[in-house]
């Protein structure tokens, strides 16, 4: 393409903004126009101070007009039961949305307003955003003007489960999801349980059974597997910055499966895929080997005696598990290479 | 009592002699009157320079009759493997052992074989020894002359669900146990995949299938159960140096359970046990509320839809996981207030 | 003694406060009678879930009359400016206080003003408060009533200098104090800036020039000098929790001096004292082996070509900075062995 | 230019290696032609699994002939006193050198032996390799042929004083570095004070007095000045992965300074550089604000009253520090627009 998409990102005071501020930055064919945050106004450089001397973008209250007039594409980076307000009004505008909250993500605004507790401001349009995980919905995001971009635990659950899910759906049983997250998926607000003193060397589990990534997870499964799952997920706050590592335990009914079968069908289903690295068989990956990078590394091991497949994964949360995936969304969506800026 | 018991260590280059010395040198009960190792000869206060100004002892070589001579008993921190060698030397004195290594905590020479990988020297004693887990077998050990303390990853799974386990069997489908520990449950040799750089920011689960703390969590759940159980067992390595998590999913048959019955049954259970602390129905347990204790946090989440319950369980690896579950081990066979020096 | 010293707690929701707690239940003289706070009551173990099964207090909003009726002598571990307004109550009701606030710890109120921003309320008192630091004013702490508790960079500061400035007071030239601490003392007060994600794998100098801990160390080094001492002192932010590391260089006169010399005059002057560990000439202190203890670590390397000695000091900031500091302080003046409750 | 520089790196087994390969990866001028290490050989992408699915490379044993077949400039990211074995074979070649490691820095043999403790193998080489900082020698490494990358501390050292000691080398008194780095500059090694455990939640000083950057930050800053400087430095080790922070204390005589004359000094010196970000009066810099970048950030400091500047410094040690400054030297030596693959 001749010309570069302008873009613009709204809500640039929190982790994911970063992440992809500095990922729009650096990409080819982009020109990032315009950003803005509610809480937060001023020169970009000072507000994230590692952005002095690549940017002399201003902050600026959103505002629907502006952002129309300067953008191609809109990045949502705020927190849920915003994005519902602000989506509408640049969708009216004929411009694109890639939203990174989970306002979109849910199908049901009966199941939104369970887990987030809220009701849902533009219901109809739940139905018509589309999943923005390429490797499942590459099609769908190339024709879409609302694109729901994953959240960072189901990126991982769904990318490790989905060769198995779509594929052996007979034989699937019990799903356990036991996830562990650096902090920076929880934002940047300043909370006492999120202070230093507080997370560093320890671990706890929270929101067991109630979890909002949990209904995201089990829809998209269901959908891939064209029948009901209900997994089981938990979530575990690291004393790390960056990184998502989920282990999933599978139950898989009858005896044809074996070790070197289940990993040949994830090395298939997986092959053309840029961003997904699934590890030789009895290798389990870890964070390190992903963050900074958009990959998603897959580990599988099987125990044919207990029927149980056990699929370790690694993604950064900030990267494929949030802004990465949404550039990597926008890519197809304008028709740039895939992996164009997060090589 | 009127006298002090006298106390050896063999093996205090290592995480669990040090945490074990670091107890012993602050229990009113205890004289430290023997150290050794295999590697490291000289001033203990040399050898771990926190302990200067502590202790003046020397270490020195492993000499069994010199043990025996200035030891009641002797806690053996030394490696698996070298266990089994020095055990039948000092109990051939009549000197007391107390073994945190996993050598005799497997009643079955062939599965220590498989685990192990090492045939055992002194297979005749594995059926004698007497697991140190004084909320399980106190009256035991109260009488052992061989102690076999339990591994960390174990104390946490078997202490999780022991009162399920034994007071629910019937009703015990499928175990998960997905268990994180800091690096110092790995001792102090120097390996790469160890390293500062190697640890920090990241995670990976290890030995998939092949943990051989499996075989040890198995075995002590049937006896309690009174009926074959194998759970699975997965281990993490967490970028803290202290500390061991363990998130634990059981299914559970049947229509009569409710949060609050389950809740109750631990409750009862564990009602007069010192070091175990059932927490409040919908609270999670933290690594940093038990780091530096001999307690057991327990945490309870039940999902009556799912059938599911998930026990939360952690403790600091080098003390109610190691050198704390030793001493009060120690304190029980001596006769001592069973909480003494753990305070 | 016969009887227990009843001692209370005032600003318990800090680390300090927390610290005090942890070692105070361990003390054998002592019976912690009462705790307070201003922003948290509620029990103390629901407070501090690590002290679950270990206290029944409760913690209240402060009353000074109730104070004095349960308590022989009341710590304060609140903020500074919180102080000056809770000791004057206490001590017209004759209990002795232990700051550990900044509030009594400057002679001159135009020196507070200056440094902590506020006018002080109790200005007569500055002069009669006693220094709490037993290595050099042990004789004054044993007849005091109210003891200002040294601050933590002071503590490593002035233990580090205390032998040189005193004795050798004609040759030293320019002082710099270049010190590093973990975040707990910055207390528990949710901050951004304090956010895991925002100190994790960073660091940062703050205050440059302007740190209230500046004329606290001058004043006192001044003290024990004679003469007028003028350290520049500079504060960095460590990703650590719990530990304070002070490299201090210092420039001295005359060709008198050699490695040795300087090692002996340390090793004399810290002879007796329980708590102060002089490292062998070569070695320099590691936070991790002070980290739960009240040693003062202190290292020394003399360039005789140079002129210059470096001294290195590593405390727990909690502890020797803080808490452990306060104890030992209370232990002379209850004429308990000072050692009492911090081995 | 039309054509891909070939790149070949020698050393790929440690953390420089490792980040130099990275960034050549993403640079678009550059085709990586030739890896090789000494320990370790295989497929690239399995050494550092993070590269897996980036490159096919083989990391073969060094051979000079193949090296210079297959490139235009070679990249030695070996250990000190490996280097000087295989620059000279490179250079018959008429291959260019970048050197990461100290062996060409020195432009005296004694002093060599004295700090590194070996005997030089190619002294008369070290008086012709240029010292790759482009800010102070950008002409003359246009033109080189070996090229001597600054050492980590060094680097941060001397852009903290270039300004300073070149512009007011009159007034310049006793100059003080306190350095702070975390472990990755110390090489991958596994040796015990590196392990996680011995590092995590500690920190320490190393090597006082008789760190091997010393006599490059000072014969680098002597040129600058144009007179003998001595400054003292001392280096800390951090519990963090990646970056390095100066604090620079320097005496200033005279009456003629203001922080703002300083500050104007500093900022017209590197006006045009695209690498170097002197911050606002009163601002620090912080370790994250240049992780992964190559950056070097510099805050000033200055108390007229006590004739006394502080500098803070931060960069990234594997990347200003070392590959990214390295590549920034290629950049200037092949004639590519300075910041290419930097950005």
């Amino acid at each position: 393409m001749n010309e570069h998409i302008r873009v613009g990102i709204v809500g640039i005071s929190g982790y994911s903004g970063l992440a992809t501020i500095k990922l729009l930055l650096n990409h080819p064919n982009v020109r990032l126009t315009y950003v803005s945050a509610n809480t937060t106004q001023g020169k970009l450089a000072e507000i994230w101070p590692q952005l002095n001397g690549k940017t002399k973008l201003y902050c600026e209250q959103f505002n629907a007009d502006k952002a129309a007039s300067l953008c191609d594409v809109v990045f949502l980076a705020v927190p849920h039961c915003v994005s519902m307000e602000i989506t509408p009004q640049l969708l009216a505008k004929k411009i694109a949305v890639i939203d990174l909250s989970g306002d979109y993500r849910l199908h049901s605004a009966a199941a939104y307003k369970k887990w987030y507790g809220k009701k849902h401001l533009d219901p109809r349009r739940l139905s018509k955003a589309v999943y923005g995980m390429p490797e499942i919905f590459r099609a769908k995001i190339a024709k879409a003007t609302l694109i729901a971009n994953p959240g960072c635990y189901p990126t991982a659950a769904i990318l490790g489960l989905a060769p198995l899910v779509g594929l052996q759906t007979k034989a699937i049983g019990s799903i356990i999801i036991d996830a562990k997250s650096g902090v920076s998926g929880a934002g940047k607000k300043a909370v006492p349980s999120m202070m230093f003193a507080e997370v560093n060397e320890s671990l706890k589990a929270y929101k067991i059974f109630c979890h909002q990534h949990t209904p995201e997870i089990n829809q998209y499964l269901s959908i891939i597997a064209g029948k009901e799952i209900d997994a089981t997920f938990t979530a575990h706050l690291l004393p790390i910055t960056t990184g998502i590592y989920e282990t999933i335990y599978v139950e898989l009914a009858g005896d044809g499966f074996s070790a070197s079968k289940i990993h040949n069908l994830y090395k298939k289903f997986y092959k053309t895929e840029p961003f997904v690295r699934v590890l030789k068989l009895g290798e389990a990956p870890e964070i390190k080997n992903v963050v900074g990078t958009n990959f998603c590394d897959i580990g599988l091991a099987f125990s044919k005696e207990k029927h149980q497949l056990i699929i370790t994964v690694a993604i950064d949360n900030l990267i494929k598990g949030a802004a990465g995936q949404a550039i990597q969304n926008m890519n197809i969506l304008f028709g740039v290479p895939e992996t164009t800026g997060l090589a």
